[in-house]
């Protein structure tokens, strides 16, 4: 049987991103922690996927008996560099009952009348599922930055929102897991272009990804103090070089799957009397 | 290459239950339409999942373009039939960005203070969403027959108003496939004895489930009744045999890959001038 090469050092390690990061430094076109070439890194994300899917039947089980622990993974990036085909590959392997998926657009109305984080908690993962967010309260510091949606006060005091925030999901027993796929802007040049050829991508094109690529430096910086301000112990940010999508779904698997290792999840064990079942099984 | 055996005849056509279905002449081992072998039906699963991933992307894509169809599998079976089996091997392979999932369990003190429907309307699939269903309204005309949980008017009542809510439904774009896995009681005896067994199954027991089997004719008569009462046109049921885990999966696999082709769906035309746009892009 070909062997599938494993991470020389874990994502969860090489990728973690502190207070003190510096995205400029950070080659999106890397591959920290794997050696192995495109091929090899196909061959990791399946034979990841068993795993990952067996500590989601446990962290599901153990909710049925009473545990109230959950975990949020969180993505965020530049347009085209895949949070899609995360979810579809990595996220995607785990049993769908198991996974509460949301997608956050531009706030409606009713949810600009709201603080923030409003329209987030209500989407939050129940117990024993993996929370998705697709985009999320980040946007109200990334996108309300570059564009001026809200006053530089007002953006100071969300960072210590935010803060607090996850503080009291961890608190609560939801382990936080925050992804930036960290692109290059050549790379997403080429995936837009590639938009625009095939018929069956136009769908996913949109004008106005040209204007948000306008400002691509703009973006990174606020990604920067983003990251700076808001990566703490317990709910940390991890920058996931993306130009290579295998890579991007490799990193972001190994880390659910440290996430959910570190919970030390386990079969509930039966609170029934399992022999006087069997017989009364055995007697219908 | 190997060559994955087709159904012979479509589940659509072979499985469909109508209001002259008689439940006790159905074979729960049997697999009408499909007559290769275990191996040969796990072949056919594998080679159906593209398909069926295709379709759900487009009918995504579509939503994105103002279309508001969306198709809703609604799953109902007695215990250890294999609805998990169905949303994890059938619904699993579809990008989960595209599916809603809920399962419907006892209904809470709130939930109970509104109508049946209540619940139900909260949780339809969105535009573009494949909805799936674990256990549904349906339970208010099956448990609460068997259990006597509402009056027999009541109950007679519901089958008119599930008609009336389905037609609505179907008239307002979304495509309603409803599922009856058909287990036998000795199929169940065996599951259930497997998880009494197995320490990691223990979870999914539940002493409970003994005094469901022992109203086993009693259900099989609630959903005769079901069937006939509320099997229409536009919201047909499916008896779909379910004693071969293999089998149930590839038939619904097949109902609703067949519902999603016959929504004629097709990639939405660009919106935007897509050489400006390539221009545009060229010049950042």
């Amino acid at each position: 049987m070909h062997v599938v090469p494993d991470f020389s050092v874990s994502p969860t390690q090489a990728l973690l991103a502190g207070p003190d990061v510096d995205l400029a430094r950070i080659d999106p076109h890397s591959t920290p922690g794997f050696d192995g070439n495109k091929q090899e890194g196909k061959a990791r994300l399946e034979a990841g996927k068993k795993g990952l899917s067996e500590l989601q039947e446990k962290l599901f089980a153990e909710s049925r008996f009473g545990s109230s622990i959950s975990v949020l993974l969180i993505l965020q990036a530049m347009d085209t560099a895949g949070k899609g085909g995360i979810v579809r590959h990595v996220v995607g392997a785990v049993d769908p009952q198991g996974v509460e998926h949301h997608a956050f657009k531009a706030p409606t109305p009713t949810e600009k009348k709201h603080d923030f984080l409003w329209r987030i908690r209500k989407e939050l993962p129940g117990p024993g599922m993996i929370g998705v967010f697709d985009r999320s309260h980040y946007e109200d510091v990334l996108i309300h930055r570059v564009r001026q949606l809200a006053t530089p006060e007002v953006i100071e005091a969300r960072y210590d929102e935010i803060r607090d925030f996850e503080a009291g999901l961890v608190d609560s027993g939801t382990r936080v897991v925050k992804v930036m796929l960290h692109l290059s802007k050549e790379e997403q040049k080429e995936r837009l272009a590639e938009r625009l050829e095939r018929k069956d991508k136009h769908w996913k094109y949109n004008p106005g990804d040209l204007d948000e690529r306008a400002l691509w430096d703009e973006y990174q910086h606020a990604y920067q103090v983003a990251i700076e301000r808001t990566s703490t112990p317990d709910a940390p940010w991890f920058v996931v070089p993306a130009d290579r999508k295998w890579y991007a779904r490799i990193a972001v698997q190994q880390l659910l799957t440290d996430v959910l290792a570190g919970m030390q999840l386990s079969w509930p064990k039966a609170t029934f009397d399992v022999a006087a079942e069997k017989a009364k099984l055995a007697a219908t």
